[in-house]
Order: structure tokens, then sequence, then C-alpha cells
């Protein structure tokens, strides 16, 4: 195993460590859990203690390889898709009725952190646990889920196992993606045990689901600031990225006066300004960002002829992203006209955002309040697979604390009590769906 | 000879369509210097028609060679320093008098064009010429010069003939530096015939000069604007170049809310747009720019966490100037306050504007009118050696409208008429001093 070089990295004592024992109850175990965290991040571990696990590596199939492990274990009839995505079904009372499923994904992006994907698919697992512990068997089937390649680092393209099962790859463009490396998506693919013919048949009917629920830590410092362990995910935002070009005219910063000049940055900077004002104005979970700039020609004693920006539009409602996106395009115009330098923008992409189903809110609600925790509701401003399963399915989320927010990195960190809290909360949700 | 390579490219016919021969009096001939220019402009031509006569190479070298040639044909006596400036001297009639110097450079940036630099130099001729047709000899002597390097394509230094002529050069450090080919700078003086020891002897006694007059193509647009072919200059900008930070923190773009972030590039939008509006609070010749800007992490989905940008400062007064420098940095802090985002600053440049000698400006505006033009102060945003000369005699110098206000370019032009018209302004000033 690649990851015993780095010797062994104690996840477990660091989680355990000044944990509160007595959140371990109704079957829930807390070390078991520590202990699974632990396990897992030794796949593939990093120099610098974080996870590389990339969609269709050999981490990434070791790191189902021991889930399927503990799923066996715990009882659950497991299947593999064609797209490599894992069902670890605990068969319920009544076997006519459709699923209930909840999990997420073992993949990681090249050097990421040990929380983000496994928390999901653990808590999930837990519930599982916690349920033999106590002897309870649900009305209605089980399925611990654990996606194929959600970060997409490979082929820069995510959520590739949940889009999978729900039919919706563009097979054609798949075939022609070349990973960093420079290898084609089908060879990619045989290598990892799996083939093209598999990877469309990983179509599932969606009529066996009743109701998909994913736990994810947060990567944003929202539950931090409140001081809360786990919060309700109110819809994820579908993002809008407008690429923005300011043309003026570059001339010598000496010889040109002030007066008449044609500086596409000082326009840029109005726009920057105008557009961070910009989102409150349509909902409190509006966001806009201009992260990626660019001048030219970029001299120290030159006008800026040209600056090139992007702007990222998210909100959880289509219509007030809409009226964001409108908004933030009537301020380009504007500064065109107060500016001598001209305003032009180009769509990148526009996804729809993906409502949480509402009686599922309810039910988390209900959840958080029987583990004493305070409903909190807050957007996801990332994508998930959940995204993927919302629109065909009830979907809701729950998002855990994460430390500083950090995430992507191998800071990432939530505490084991957080952990266990969330646990908790999936598991009411689900005991609610089998009443 | 290298040029050769490229066949022929015909300024003297694009400069002599369409010109007005009318303006050919007083012994000054639009031809002659239509020829001189075009004859220039062969050494070093580059593929794009633009020049190429870089500091010490051997195509300033022969282009030095040449111009000594038409003043050796003029009657002048030629002197070369140890810093390879060029002297044409014409005998005044008073040997106990001081010279009146005028000329400029023929050394070019890499792909430079045909009038920055030689304009200055053909036009000194020309006055030499002019005089020489009317049989007129001054009572001062009037030497024209050739400044060695003036651009500091080589060694990213320029002005380095003047500044050898003034004993400003810090020999020890400019034995250190080496060319774009790794070369070091004694090597490159050697190989253009020159020695360190030449360079510090260079050393000129400034008693021996009464006032230096530089003709040069304006390299902006305000005489376009004016519709005028030559303006006076008010005085050399000095730069003042601050480095700007500005630091917040770096976060997932959909899952942080505006509320609450610490965005660098709105901190440095807002900052860029005050600075916009600053210089005219301090005169009507002051300027500032943000020309280079970088973003970090510089991702379409995060937001900034730093940028780093630059602040070129200019003005014509010293004191104005540093009033901007001051007013920009307050802003700074100012945006600081207001923003999660904090503003640090270094100071990579401070150069004192040079001022032009009043008495000079008030020749140069008595030949304007006499010529027909209407005086039309300007000042020089970029550096020339007359900024070098200024700080040890009065100096004074005259721009010619430049087409487009293109420069550093193949495409920089200026008219034959604007160059004629600033013969007979130059020429007129010097016979004032000889009055």
């Amino acid at each position: 195993m690649e990851n015993k070089k780095y010797g062994e990295f104690d996840l477990k004592h660091k989680l355990l460590k000044g944990h509160n024992p007595l959140l371990s109850h109704s079957g829930v175990n807390a070390e078991r859990l520590a202990s699974r965290f632990h396990e897992l991040a030794q796949i593939g571990l990093t120099n610098e203690k974080g996870s590389r696990r990339i969609g269709f590596s050999f981490q990434e199939f070791e790191a189902k390889e021991l889930v399927k492990k503990w799923m066996i274990e715990a009882g659950l009839v497991v299947q593999v898709d064609g797209a490599g995505n894992v069902f670890g079904k605990l068969v319920g009372k009544d076997l006519t009725l459709p699923s209930i499923l909840s999990g997420s994904h073992v993949d990681s992006v090249p050097n990421g952190g040990h929380f983000d994907g496994p928390l999901g698919v653990l808590a999930a697992l837990e519930v599982v646990e916690a349920w033999k512990e106590t002897s309870f068997q649900p009305r209605k089937s089980f399925e611990v889920v654990i996606f194929s390649d959600e970060e997409g680092s490979r082929f820069d393209n995510g959520l590739l196992g949940s889009q999978a099962m729900s039919g919706e790859l563009n097979m054609t463009a798949l075939k022609k993606v070349r990973d960093f490396n420079g290898e084609q998506f089908e060879s990619v693919l045989i290598e990892a045990g799996l083939t093209l013919e598999g990877f469309t048949s990983a179509r599932r009917d969606y009529s066996s689901i009743e109701a998909y629920i994913e736990v994810h830590i947060e990567q944003g410092k929202q539950l931090e600031k409140e001081d809360l362990p786990v919060g309700i995910v109110s819809g994820i935002a579908g993002p809008c990225w407008l690429q923005v070009t300011f043309t003026g005219e570059s001339n010598h910063a000496g010889n040109t006066p002030m007066v008449g000049r044609q500086d596409a940055l000082v326009a840029a900077s109005k726009f920057i300004e105008r557009v961070s004002e910009l989102p409150k104005t349509v909902s409190d979970t509006a966001v806009a960002t201009v992260g990626k700039l660019q001048v030219f020609p970029n001299g120290s004693n030159v006008i800026p002829g040209k600056v090139i920006l992007t702007v990222d539009i998210r909100d959880i409602d289509l219509n007030s992203r809409d009226t964001l996106v409108e908004k933030i395009v009537a301020v380009g115009n504007q500064v065109e006209n107060e500016n001598a330098a001209t305003f032009e923008y180009e769509e990148l992409l526009r996804i729809a955002p993906v409502l949480v189903d509402e009686s599922l809110k309810k039910k988390a609600e209900k959840a958080c309040i029987d583990t004493d925790i305070r409903p909190f509701y807050l957007p996801s401003g990332a994508a998930h697979d959940a995204m993927v399963l919302g629109k065909h399915i009830p979907m809701s989320m729950l998002f855990v604390r994460s430390l500083d927010g950090i995430s992507h990195n191998p800071r990432e960190f939530s505490s084991l009590d957080d952990c266990v809290y969330s646990v908790h909360v999936l598991k009411k949700m689900i005991e609610q769906l089998n009443k």
C-alpha cells in the first residue's frame, strides 16, 4: 500500500481527543466512527497528511473496497453498478416500498482533506450500525451509497458517478476527454475495472428510490459563526459564470492627461465595486464574486487597455440568481456609459439551483430539535451529488461545521462530536421517513 | 549591412507625400530633412519596418557615424567623448561665450520608430544647415549633440550618455550589470570601441554650456487634440512608483456569504477608482495610473485573498506630485478602514520632476508666435536626456505632434511639416539666444 511510506497518520487519536463520550448513545458509536475515518485516511495519505484519492484511481478503489468490507460486516447487500457506484442495502420490512438513500463519495482532490465525502458515507453507515445495535429494522429499505469521482479531479468534470446513475452523461463527449496524463476516459475506466458500456448501463430507475439525504462538511464558516454542529441546507446554489471584458485604450501613463483617458482598469474597478453591493438587493443567500482578473498589457507605466475578468454568481433560488445576473450586466452597461471603456460579456456557465425538498426540510428541522440543535438553514454554494439526485427525487442535505471553513486542503477538519451529531440527526430523519 | 536583407524602406517618399513645400524657407530644407530620416531609418531596420538600434550596438554606432559625416559636411568640428556622445560644434563669433547645445539620441528600443531621438538630432543639424545656406554665423557656438544609449534597452537603465557627461553614473554599480545576453557592461563598451575609463572621463564642465534645447516627439496625443504641430514642454514629470498590496482572505466563492467577506479585489477596486479621481485635486498636469495588477489566487470561484498593484504617480511640480503621493496613501488607508482588507505599500521609485527654464519658455513662446503657432504648454511624462542636463543648466524642450500618440512602435510617425515647424521654432529660439 502506497501510504505506508508516509508512516501512520493518527487521525483516530486526533478525533477522540477531548470528544464528548455522552454523544455515543442510541447505538451510535463515536469511537467506531473515528476508527473508520482513521482507516480511510491511510489510503492515499499525502506527505502533508492530506488525501489523494483521485476519481478512478487505485486509491479510490481501495477506499471503496474498505467501506464495502464494513458494509458486508454490517449485513448490507452490496451492489456495484457499471460506473463503480457502490450501494450497500439494508433490506427493509416492506419490500414493495422504494429505498431511502444516503451517502456521498470517497474520492478527493489531489491534496484534499479526510472529511469531504467520507463523512457522508460513514454517517450513513453509522446509522445502519446503530440500528443493528438496537435491533431496529426500518420499514423501508435503506441504501448506503458511495458515488464514483465526485470531485472530478481526473477530468475536470465532477459528479460522474451520480450523473451516470441518472443517465445524464454525454458519453460521446466523455469518450474524447483526457486526464492530466493525456489518458483517455475509456482507458482510465478499464484500469479502474470499468467499461464504457457499464458506465452507460449504470442508469437507475428512480422509482426505486424515495429520497436521498447527504451529510457533508459545510466548507464554509457559517456554522462556526453560529456555533452549531449541524445545519440544514436550504438549497444548492446554481452558479452562473460571466466572462467580462472592458476595452479602453492603452497609452503611456506619463504622457496621457487624466482627462480623456480610456482606462479599462478604472472601468473594471467601478464594476467590481458595484457588483459587490448587488447580491444583497436580491436575497440573503445570493453571492457574486470577481475571483479572476487579468490586465493588458499589465505594465507599471502603461494605461490598461483591456481587462478580462470572471464573475461567479450564485443563489439557491433561480429567479433571484437570474435577477442578479441581469443586474450585474446592467451595471456593466452603466459603467460603459460613464467611462470611455466598452463592456462586453460572455456566459461561460449557467446551472440552475436545485431545491431541497420542503417536507424533508421539516423532517430535518424536527430531527435537529430532537437532538437539541437549533435548526439553522444555510445554502450550499458548492455542487454535490445531492444536486444531481435532487433533480429526480426529493433531496435533502445536512452540513457539518468545518474548522475555519477550510476544505480541499489537508487542514480540513470537523470535530468528532459534530460528526456524531450529524449521525443522530440523519438517523432521526430516516426514522421519521419510516413512520 | 544587416538592414539590406529587409530591402529598402521608403520613408523619404512617405514623408514627402503631401507635405507643404512652402515651409522650406529661411534655409530650412524639408527634402534634406526627409532624406536624412530616410537614411537613418535604413540602419537597424526591422522586419516590421521599425528601428532596432540598441544602445552600444553596431547599429547605434553606424547611425552616429552617418550623422558625423553630415556634421563634417556641414562644417562642424566633431568630438566624441568617452561615453560615445557626439558633439558637432559650429564655432560662434565670440569664442569666450559658452555654447548652446541641442540634440537627442539615435539609439532605439528593440522594435521602435524612426522619430524618437533622430528628430532632435536632425532638427538641430537642420538649424546649422539653414544658417549655412543663409550665411549666418551665431555669436555663440552651437553644438549638435547625439547622446549614447538614451533608451536603456541594453541594461534596463537609460540616459547613460547624458548621465556620463554629467558625472552622475555610479560606475561601481554599472560594472556589475549585464545585458540581455548576460554580457557585462565593460565588455559591451569594449565591443562598442569604448572603455570604462573613457566613460568616467566623459564628465563635462557645464560652465562651457549656456543652455540645452531638445526637440522630441510628444509620444502622446495632446498636440493632436489641440491640432498643433509643436508644443512647449512645461516641465518633465518625475515619477513615483508605489507597489500596493491589499490582503484579505481567500475563501470559496459559493460557500462564503457576502457579509463578512474579506475580498482583496473589492478593496483594490475601491482604491483604483478613488485614485483615478485624485490627480485633478492637486494640479492639471498630475497623473496617477494603476497599470499593473495581479490577483491571488486568481481562480474564478475563489474570493481574492491578495492583490498586488503598482501606482505610477507623476507631475512636473515636486510639491503637487508629493501631495498626490500622500493623498493616494491616505486613500489606501481609508479603504483599509472601510473594508476587511489590509493596505500596505512600498515605494519602488521616486524621481524629482525637472523644471524647464522660465526664460527659455518665453523664448519658445515668442518663437512659436513668430512661426504662426499658438503657444501651447504640455508636460513631458516621460524622461529625456534634457531631464539630466536640466539639473545643471537651463533646459527647454519642444514637442512635435505624434500620430495617434504612438511611440516605441514601428507605427510611430510625425509628419514632415510638423518636423519642419519644429526646426523653425528651434532656430528662432537659438537666434534669440544669440541676440
